[in-house]
């Protein structure tokens, strides 16, 4: 659906003020690419709603008429998950955009879904607080939510849904539902707001959400760790997520990778298989006899250096090295597309999943960058092509195919991060068996026209 | 339904060996009561699958037949979670009692769902792990994931929820669904593990889990902190929750039940308002300046003495007799049952709860004792009557009612671990609204016929 009726055009317009629907090629255009190679189709028209009542009499409208919708966040989705690829009507929620309330002692926010991660650390932060789940990119919550959203601190202060305490949620039809609660605990009725925050927008829209709070650790501590082969590396994570000493972050690095690096970010660091490693404590001395056990579990495995004076200058540049990996890949290799993927997999497994997806890279003479969050198990391996040349992409896509086929064979997941959207749904079926059919049921109960995010998550 | 035809008994004995089918009048009778004061209706007989065809094909047989089937565990909830209401079929499963695996480098284990709690710890400890959800009772781990089951240490280590990774579920017509994975993250699809973590056997009957452990501290320290007033106690609560310090355990405890631990248990501690704390760490030096840290804190809040010397066989001591303060107070008053408060709040709303229930309690001359999980705004207020006594009872459901009312007001819940079973039903719609609505229509997609534990959780 690419155009409105004249009449849907007036009845759109109704519900919002002027300036905030439009049918201009521009914002329609703006609407049809994030950051994977996916693309959508031309939406018929932009809406930005700034209250819930806004969002349900314009679901109550589309539902009737069977326009689709699609919510639109940051558009830093690695897997289409908000493009419009019915076209129809997109939801942008960046005006909704209000911090309502940061409340310190209960450690919690009431947000709109439009809040920027960053904008929300920046008030957290006046009361020593913020919101963990990091990505890397300036996601809006409501995006975060989702997609479950995690990052590199995951190990120690887990996803994104284990963040969302309380959602208000517009159902397709319009109906406004809360789910949860704002006690830190609660064993009343079914986890309604587990089942939205990763649901992608395919279950309605997310207009407001209640987010848990943590406190800012007092002391940091980074620690870069050399082995001298991949495996070691790997093997090293299992060891030190067994130890108890709760790194806050624990990621590995490819020569390769550190390579790129150290020549696009002048890290000059080794280029060798790493764990970049943080540490969250109480205070500095706490945190020395945690780095102290740590080199010591480090070096029984095989370490080569462990080093833990770096300094906070440069502990913020590697890790704005780490985060920005995805860029400087992409920055690398102009006028190409990446393809990320983002499998998961039980801690003892990622070891041969680490070996076998170099191994794949190497074999079909592929570029790509393999890293990760190895804490989690969760690995990346960012593919450099481009989509319009069918032999290359297919050969990039086996490669997805045959890592998340050995993932799920170790008991993992085809996404640890990033969420189905368009270019997981053909590994659903695989992943979740019997589970896939009843998910469709669910989203069929809730969405019976399937107007809510079309597309996405399933085939 | 008392009483199966003799076509049923003939089809139900085909399920299993003969001895795990009964239709005697005493197991019938063992399975109509669990340590609430709420009473089953006698179940037509009892069912003791080992294995999860066996639940299937027992599942697919009563779901043709329209019986009602009343999943069991240890039988130790407190909201008749597990009573067979409507009778039929209970399906005991601990017979489904093995540890299938505990993989110490995932930190997982894979169990069956009538494994216990205790029998599961004993077993992870041996690679110094332990599952850390603890209500205090020797539960199945089945039961607590039907309740969400929590504890003293959810503060730090979260509920039940944030410990199942993976189910294998058979929904109430016989369907075998797996859900989740072993991935420490994913974002594959909707989260169906926790939807089905809390359902409280309405959705279906869990038959393996995996289970996330974690390691068991190195170091442990007790604290005892004692307060003029409630208020001051309670409010001291929020203090130490922001501070960063990450308190293993956080209770809140009256002069009345301290008095009655004393007498019944031979404590010998100050009969004032305290706090029992605990803390977890890395290290004895670690632990000390954790402990100085929240002195200092507590005596900025007004903590009239702050004890950390407390040994070993003291901690235990004094855990055990928090843990065992609903059994002390049934044991103190005999033939009697106890009515139980368990709402929850968030933590700025926990001291106007504390004072607000005592309030309750004073104006209607009711016994009943106030403590809880304060860290995690948890409150339990452990009423004691004679549910035979119509007025008397009446007047502890009031305060019950009161009490919660005031809960969800704050944007808290009614119950907080125990699970809404028979005597939280009629506090749903309060506290969900619309989202009632939607968990009776989620209900009717996966049990269409109302046969999954009937009469729980829905009015």
């Amino acid at each position: 659906m690419e155009q409105f009726t004249p009449t849907q055009i007036d009845a759109l317009s109704t519900l919002v003020s002027t300036d905030r629907f439009s049918t201009g090629q521009s914002n329609r255009e703006l609407h049809t690419k994030d950051i994977s190679p996916h693309r959508g189709r031309l939406p018929a028209g932009i809406i930005w709603p700034v209250s819930t009542e806004e969002v349900s009499a314009i679901l109550g409208y589309t539902y009737g008429q069977g326009i689709p919708v699609t919510p639109w966040g940051a558009g830093t989705s690695t897997e289409g998950n908000p493009l419009p690829v019915e076209g129809g009507l997109v939801m942008d929620m960046t005006r909704m955009d209000r911090i309502l309330a940061i409340r310190p002692q209960d450690l919690q926010a009431d947000v709109q879904p439009g809040v920027f991660r960053k904008t929300l650390n920046a008030n957290a932060g006046r009361s020593g607080l913020f919101f963990p789940p990091d990505p890397g990119a300036d996601a809006t919550i409501g995006g975060m939510i989702a997609n479950n959203a995690s990052g590199v601190q995951t190990i120690r202060y887990g996803a994104t849904r284990d963040y969302v305490m309380r959602l208000t949620v517009v159902l397709p039809d319009g109906r406004v539902i809360p789910t949860g609660g704002k006690a830190h605990k609660s064993s009343s009725g079914y986890d309604l707001t587990r089942l939205f925050v990763g649901s992608e927008g395919t279950l309605g829209v997310v207009t407001e959400a209640t987010l848990k709070l943590a406190g800012i650790p007092v002391a940091h501590l980074a620690a870069t760790v050399v082995f001298n082969t991949l495996e070691a590396a790997s093997q090293t994570v299992a060891t030190l997520m067994g130890s108890g000493l709760s790194p806050a972050a624990l990621e590995l690095l490819t020569p390769e990778l550190i390579g790129l690096m150290n020549r696009e970010k002048g890290l000059g660091i080794a280029e060798k298989p790493s764990l970049f490693c943080e540490f969250h404590g109480v205070s500095e001395a706490a945190l020395h006899e945690t780095a102290a056990l740590a080199e010591e579990l480090c070096r029984d495995s095989g370490a080569l250096d462990f080093q833990t004076g770096v300094k906070e200058r440069e502990r913020k540049d590697l890790w704005r090295a780490r985060h920005e990996a995805w860029e400087t890949i992409h920055r690398a290799f102009p006028g190409r597309e990446t393809l990320i993927v983002d499998a998961a997999v039980p801690i003892s497994s990622y070891p041969q999943m680490v070996v076998f997806s170099q191994q794949q890279l190497d074999a079909k003479k592929a570029v790509g960058f393999v890293f990760g969050h190895a804490g989690d198990g969760n690995l990346h391996v960012v593919m450099v092509g481009d989509p319009a040349d069918d032999g290359e992409w297919a050969s990039l896509e086996e490669i997805n195919d045959s890592i998340v086929h050995r993932a799920v064979d170790l008991g993992g997941t085809c996404t640890g991060e990033h969420g189905i959207g368009i270019g997981k749904r053909r590994f659903m079926q695989l992943e979740h068996g019997a589970g896939y059919a009843l998910m469709k049921q669910i989203k069929g109960l809730i969405d019976p026209r399937g107007l809510m995010n079309p597309g996405k998550m399933f085939l």
